[in-house]
C-alpha cells in the first residue's frame, strides 16, 4: 500500500498557496509565507487573502478559485470552523494536498472530531489529500525545491537525515539541535492529528527519496500499528529509522491522549514494532540526534571490531567502557602493524589497540594510525579522540585526517575535544571529509555501536528466510474452531488444535464420567493427572479440579468421586493426563494486539513469570531468527542451558514449538489468547511436551 | 585527617613560580606563564630560566634560589629527570607546593616509580607538598586570586562548580563543555599520578571552600578507597558529589593499569563507596555538566513533586515520562489553583498539572502559572518548557518568568526549545536569573531527578543516628578468633562466634566421635542435620560430609559408621544440628576489601546466586537504613514479602542480622570472608536463623 502512494505533491509541489495569509508580521499567516520567501521557494506561491493585494511582494488573490493556475498544495491558515468550506473550495480547484494548521479537531472532544471527520469526508470527495489538521507542515532542503511550510524557526539547511514527528514542539526541538549539531535536514514533516496523510505513508516516501538517509521518527500515538510497521521494516531494509515515543509511563500516556485524542497504546506494543522493523529506540533527543549525524555521513560498519586512536589517554579509556558495554570488540593489533607503528610513531607512543599518538602527535602520526588500523582485517570501525593542544598545528592533523578519511571505505567517527571558537578551521577540516565530530569519546562509541547493531540486523534482515510454514492440519484445525463463536475452549479442543499443529502434548484422553476416566488412565498408564474439562471453572487448579500424580485406580476413583460431588452430574468431562514429573516448567503464550496480530509470550512459570516478571515478547508470524531470540530474551535462560547441575532444556524444540504457535495464531486471527502453562521442558524433544494449555476466543 | 589539609598555597597562593617558563610559544613552559598572565593572576609572577632576562614581560630569574620573594607555588614543566633536584630547590628555597606537569613516572613502569618516590621523598624532608606529577595543574577563577596555573584552553570564568579529574584529558572535556554551557567552574584540579596531594584531601578542600556549591570528580582508579569515602561521605552531607569513573569493563580498567601505574579496581568496590557516600554516578559527561549546572544555580528541592508549565504539548509528555520513571510526582492541582488559574489562562488553556497556556501564552500567562504552582505545598521543584514562538514577545515572557523565579524558594529548570542566536536576549534574560535553561525536556527532568535524590539523601544523612551497637560478646569472639592466624575456622568456632554476636543460629552441638554425637542428637531431637567439622574438607556437601533429615539414631549411627570409613579417625569433630525443613533460603556474606574494610552481601540463596547473579552489596559499618537498602535491593525482594501463596521471611530479622554481621566484621579487621549460607528465613524471628556458616581469616 505504502508503495504505490506518491506524496511528491505535498514535499516537491510546484505551486503552493497560503490560505490565510496575512501582512502582520506577528501573525502564523505571516511567518509561513515569509518562510517560504525566505528559503527561496523554486516554484510560484499564492496568498491568499481578500483584504489586500500583496504580501511580502507576492499577489494576493481573494479566493482560491482566483488562483490563475494549478495548485498542487495549499497551506490553510484559518480558524477550524472555516476550515471545511476551504477544503471543499480547494477540491473544487483541483488542489492535490491541503496542510491544515489550525488547531480545533480531534484534540479537543467530540465537537473538534466531527469537524475533522467531515473535512476527511469533503477530501475524499474531490480526491484531495489532507495533511494534519493541528499540525507544523513541512520541509524539504533538496535544493531543486526549496520548501519551508511551517511557521517555525530553524533554518533550513541541505543534509541527509529526514525527520517524521507527530508533536511539532518535538520535532522543532530536533530540527534545532540538527541545526546547531550543523546536520542538514532533508524532508521535515509534522503531521499533528494525521487525519488522512499518515506516518506510515510519509515513512515510506522517506524510504525512496534518494537525498535520505537516515529517518528519525517522534511517535506519541500508533494509531494505525500494522501499518507503521509494514512501512518500518521495509524502509530499515535499506535506510535506518530511528524513534523515540512518548507515553512510555502510565502519566504520559494520558498525557498524550489528552494532547492527541488518541488512544492510549502499551509501551511494550510499540517496542515490539520497533524490534519487529529494525527501529532503534531512543529515550533521548541529544542520542537520536548524534546518532543521526553518524549514519547520514559515515558508511554502516561491516563488523564489531573497532580500533581506536588518540592522543590522550583518558577519553580513550572512558570510550573503551561505552564500547565494550556495547558489545563490540576492541581488536589486538597484529605484528606487521605494530611494526610499522614502532617506525612511524614517538617511541614513547603506545602502539596497540587503542594507539595512544601522545599529546604532542603530528599531523603524520595521526595518519599512520589511521592507515594502521585501515588496514586491518578485524578492524570495521575506527574512532579518532582528538585534543587540540596549543603547542601542536591542530589544522594540519585535521587535514591528514581529511585526506585519510575520504579515502577510507570504512566507519570513521571522532571524538574533537576543543574549543569550537578557536579552533573552528580545525573542525570544519574534519566535517567536511565526511567524519563526524563528537564532543565525548562515549556519545561517539555509542554512535558506533548503534552503526554496527543497525548493520547486523540489515544483514540479517537481508538473509531471512522467508518465515517458516510447518506441515499442519489446517482443516481440522477450523473445524474445531468453528465449534464456537466465543469464550474459552473445552481442554478436549484445545488439545486436539495444539495437536493439529504439531504442538507436542503430554499424552492425554479425554473422558466423559467416572467409568471412561479410569479406562483411559489404564491405557495411558498410571501415574495420571486428572483434570476437569469444563470452560466454566476457571482457576481449576484452587477450585480442586485437577490433582496430580494420580498412582492406581483407587485413588484415581476417590479422586472422581469426589469431583462429582464438588462440581457436577455424572457425566462430567474428564482430562486424563500422563503425569510427568521433572523437566523445566515454562511457559508460552499468544495475545491478539489490537490492529496488528498476536504478541508471543515466552518465559519460565512460577516465581519466573509471576515475581520476577521474567518474560520476552515478540511479534508473530515470527522468523526462526525472532523464536530463537525470543527464547534467548529471558534472564532466566542460562537455567535452560542447564545450571547448578542440573539438566537443560531442548532450546531446538522451544523454538519450534513457538514458531509452530506462531503458525497457529496467525492463521487463525479470531484467536484472542493462548496459553501453554505450562509446558515441560526436557533435555530431548520427547522429553519437551505443553501439559496444560487454554485457548480463548 | 582531610579536615585539617590546607591548600591554599596550591588554589590561593600569593606568588608563583614557573620553572621551565619559557619564551617559545608552542611551549607548554610558555603556554602557563601566558595563561597565568592572560587570565590576571593577582599575586605575582617568576618565570623561572636561567637563559633570559624576562618573558611576557615578566623578570625572569635563573633559579628558584634567585627569586627575591616567598614562593607559595611553584610550577615544574621540566624533563623528568631533572625533577628530584629542582625539587630539592624548591624545599630549600620553603616552597609550599610544587605541581610536577612533566610525565615519564610511574605511568613508565619501574624506572618512573623510582624517580617518583624520589621525588616524594625530598619533598617530604623540606615540608614541601607535591601535585602531580604527570598532570595537568590547577585554576582558581575566584576574583580575589585568578589562578590558571594549567596549559589548556578554556577559559576562566567565575562560577560555582568546582572539578577534579585525574585525567587532564577528561578533566578538560568537562570544564570546556561546562564552557559551553554558560556554567563558570570555581576550583579545578587534575592531579595525575596524584603522588602526594590526593583526591580526598583536594575533595575535602572543596567542600571548604564557601564559593563552591557541587562538585564534579573524574575518577580512574581510587588509591586511597577509605580517604576517598570519608571524604566524599563528610562533603556530601553539605553539598552534592557528582563522579564518573572509568574502567568499568574489564577492558577499560586495563586500559587504566596502563596508563596511571594504578591497580586494577573492581567496579563493584567503587560503586559501593559512592552508594555509601552519597555521591552521585555518572556515565555520561553530558549528564554530569547539566546536572552541576544544576546544582549551582538552583536550591535542592524538599521533596519529589513536581510542576510543570509549558506551552507546547509534546516535550511536557516527555518530561512526565522520565519524571515518573525518576520515581518523582506530578501532583493535581488543588481546586483553588484550579480557579486561579480558569480566571488568568486562556480558555482553551489546561489547567491540570502540566499546565498548557498555549503556544500563544503570554508573560502574564507564564507568570499566573507559576504563582500557581509555587503556591501549592505539595509541589516542591518546577519544570518550565518555554518553545519561543515568533508571534510572541519572548523577552517579556522572560522577564516574567525572571522577576518569579527571582523571589521563588523552590527549585525551578527550565527547557528552552529555541533558536539560540534569534533568541540569545531571551535566554539571557531566563539565566541571569538563575534558573538554567536546558535544551530538551528529558535533561531537564533527569537533573531535577538527581537534585530530588540528593536532597533525599541529605535529610536522611543528617537524620541518621550513629551506627547502631549491639551488646555482644567481643572478649569471647576475640579470644575464639585468636586461636587461629588463618585459613577457615572449624565449624564450632564459627557457630560460637556467630552466637558471640547474637547471630542466631540453628540449634547445634559439637561432637568428639560418633558416641557424642548420638547423644547431642538425642538432646537436640531429630531430625537432624550431620556435618563433618574438619576445616580441611571445603565442599562439605559435595563430599558427603553432610546428611539432612537424618530422623532416628539407627538412621545417625549408619551415617556415622560412613562417615568414619570416607574421612577419619575414631575422635572425628562433628556438628550436629536440628533439621530445618522450610523457610525461604537466603545468604549473606561479608568480604574484606582492601583497604576498605568489608563488604557486606546479601541475596537470595540456590539459583537467586548462582544463575540470576541476583546479589546486593553495602559497605560496613551499616547502618540501619542501609541495612534495609540492602535488603529491599534484590530484584528477588518480592519473594521475601510472600508471593504466589507462600509465607513470607520476617524482614526485621534479616535485617539485624546484617547489622550483627557488619558490627561483627568492623570489630575485627582481620577477618577475610563469612558466608552465611543459608539461612533460613522464617516469617518470624524465632524461625530465622542460620543453618550454615563459614568464616576465613
Amino acid at each position: 500500500m505504502g508503495e504505490s502512494v506518491n506524496l511528491d505533491p505535498l514535499f516537491r509541489p510546484s505551486t503552493v498557496a497560503v490560505i490565510g495569509a496575512s501582512d502582520k508580521e506577528l501573525s502564523i499567516g505571516y511567518r509561513i509565507l515569509h518562510n517560504l520567501s525566505t528559503y527561496r521557494f523554486r516554484g510560484t506561491l499564492f496568498p491568499i487573502n481578500p483584504k489586500v493585494d500583496s504580501i511580502l511582494d507576492y499577489k494576493a488573490y481573494p479566493t482560491i478559485m482566483d488562483v490563475p493556475a494549478e495548485v498542487d498544495l495549499a497551506h490553510i491558515v484559518l480558524r477550524n470552523t472555516l476550515v471545511p468550506d476551504i477544503v471543499e473550495q480547494c477540491g473544487k480547484k483541483g488542489v492535490k494536498v491541503v496542510i491544515v494548521n489550525s488547531a480545533g479537531f480531534k484534540e479537543i472532544g467530540a465537537e473538534g472530531t466531527a469537524l475533522e471527520d467531515e473535512v476527511v469526508r469533503i477530501a475524499r470527495e474531490y480526491g484531495t489529500r489532507v495533511f494534519g489538521p493541528n499540525c507544523q507542515g513541512v520541509m524539504n532542503s533538496d535544493e531543486a525545491v526549496g520548501l519551508y511550510a511551517n511557521f517555525t524557526f530553524t533554518p533550513l539547511r541541505p543534509g541527509h537525515i529526514s525527520l517524521i514527528a507527530q508533536s511539532g514542539g518535538v520535532g522543532e526541538v530536533i530540527n534545532n539541535r540538527l541545526y546547531e549539531l550543523d546536520a542538514g535536514v532533508r524532508l521535515y514533516a509534522s503531521n499533528g492529528n494525521a487525519c488522512d496523510i499518515s506516518i506510515p505513508e510519509i515513512l515510506g516516501y522517506m524510504g525512496r527519496d534518494d537525498g535520505t538517509r537516515v529517518i528519525i521518527v517522534h511517535i506519541e500515538s500508533l494509531s494505525d500499528p500494522r501499518g507503521f510497521l509494514e512501512a518500518a521494516r521495509e524502509v530499515s531494509r535499506s535506510k535506518p529509522v530511528l524513534a523515540m515515543k512518548s507515553g512510555r509511563t502510565e502519566e504520559g500516556a494520558k498525557a498524550v491522549c489528552s494532547h492527541t485524542g488518541m488512544l492510549l497504546q502499551q509501551e511494550t506494543t510499540a517496542r515490539m514494532i520497533f524490534k519487529k522493523a529494525g527501529v532503534q529506540y531512543f529515550s533521548s533527543h541529544e542520542d537520536i540526534c548524534q546518532t543521526a549525524v553518524g549514519f547520514a555521513c559515515q558508511p554502516v560498519p561491516e563488523g564489531r571490531g573497532v580500533g581506536i586512536i588518540t592522543n590522550t589517554g583518558g577519553p580513550a579509556i572512558i570510550a573503551t567502557d561505552e564500547l565494550i558495554e556495547a558489545g563490540l570488540e576492541i581488536p589486538s593489533l597484529s605484528n606487521k602493524a605494530k611494526a610499522a607503528l614502532e617506525q612511524e610513531l614517538h617511541p614513547a607512543a603506545s602502539v596497540s589497540n587503542p594507539i595512544d599518538v601522545l599529546a604532542t602527535g603530528t599531523p603524520q602520526h595521526f595518519a599512520a594510525g589511521l592507515r594502521a588500523l585501515l588496514s586491518e582485517d578485524d578492524i570495521h570501525s575506527i574512532l579518532l579522540h582528538f585534543v587540540t593542544p596549543f603547542f601542536v598545528d591542530c589544522p594540519a592533523v585535521a587535514g591528514e585526517i581529511a585526506a585519510v578519511g575520504r579515502a577510507a571505505e570504512k566507519t570513521i567517527a571522532s571524538v574533537a575535544m576543543t574549543n569550537k571558537e578557536i579552533w573552528a578551521e580545525t573542525l570544519r577540516i574534519v566535517r567536511e571529509s565526511g567524519i563526524p565530530t563528537y564532543d565525548f569519546p562515549e556519545t561517539a562509541a555509542r554512535v558506533l555501536a548503534r552503526m554496527t547493531e543497525y548493520g547486523e540486523f540489515r544483514t540479517a534482515a537481508r538473509d531471512e528466510h522467508p518465515e517458516e510454514r510447518f506441515e499442519v492440519d489446517v482443516e481440522k484445525a477450523k473445524r474445531l474452531l468453528d465449534k464456537k463463536n466465543r469464550g474459552p475452549l473445552p481442554a478436549e479442543d484445545v488439545f486436539s488444535l495444539l495437536e493439529c499443529y504439531g504442538i507436542r502434548t503430554v499424552v492425554w484422553k479425554s473422558a466423559h464420567g467416572a467409568k471412561e476416566a479410569i479406562q483411559a488412565a489404564e491405557e495411558i498408564g498410571f501415574p495420571v493427572v486428572l483434570k476437569i474439562d469444563s470452560p466454566e471453572v476457571i482457576h481449576k487448579s484452587d477450585a480442586g479440579g485437577v490433582v496430580l500424580d494420580i498412582r492406581d485406580s483407587k485413588s484415581l476413583r476417590l479422586e472422581l468421586e469426589r469431583m462429582q460431588d464438588q462440581f457436577a452430574a455424572e457425566d462430567q468431562l474428564y482430562l486424563v493426563q500422563s503425569f510427568w514429573p521433572g523437566g523445566i516448567e515454562v511457559i508460552a503464550g499468544a495475545k491478539a494486539e489490537a490492529g496488528l496480530g498476536h504478541a508471543i509470550m515466552f518465559g519460565l512459570g512460577g516465581i519466573y513469570v509471576e515475581v520476577l516478571k521474567d518474560v520476552a515478547f515478540s511479534l508473530a508470524p515470527l522468523s526462526r531468527r525472532e523464536a530463537d531470540k525470543l527464547v534467548r530474551a529471558v534472564r532466566a535462560f542460562p537455567l535452560l542451558l542447564g545450571a547448578r547441575g542440573k539438566e537443560g532444556a531442548d532450546i531446538y524444540s522451544l523454538r519450534e514449538m513457538l514458531l509452530r504457535l506462531s503458525q497457529f495464531v496467525s492463521d487463525f486471527p479470531r484467536i484472542s489468547e493462548v496459553d501453554l502453562n505450562p509446558i515441560s521442558a526436557g533435555n530431548t524433544r520427547e522429553a519437551t511436551a505443553v501439559l496444560d494449555a487454554r485457548i480463548i476466543l
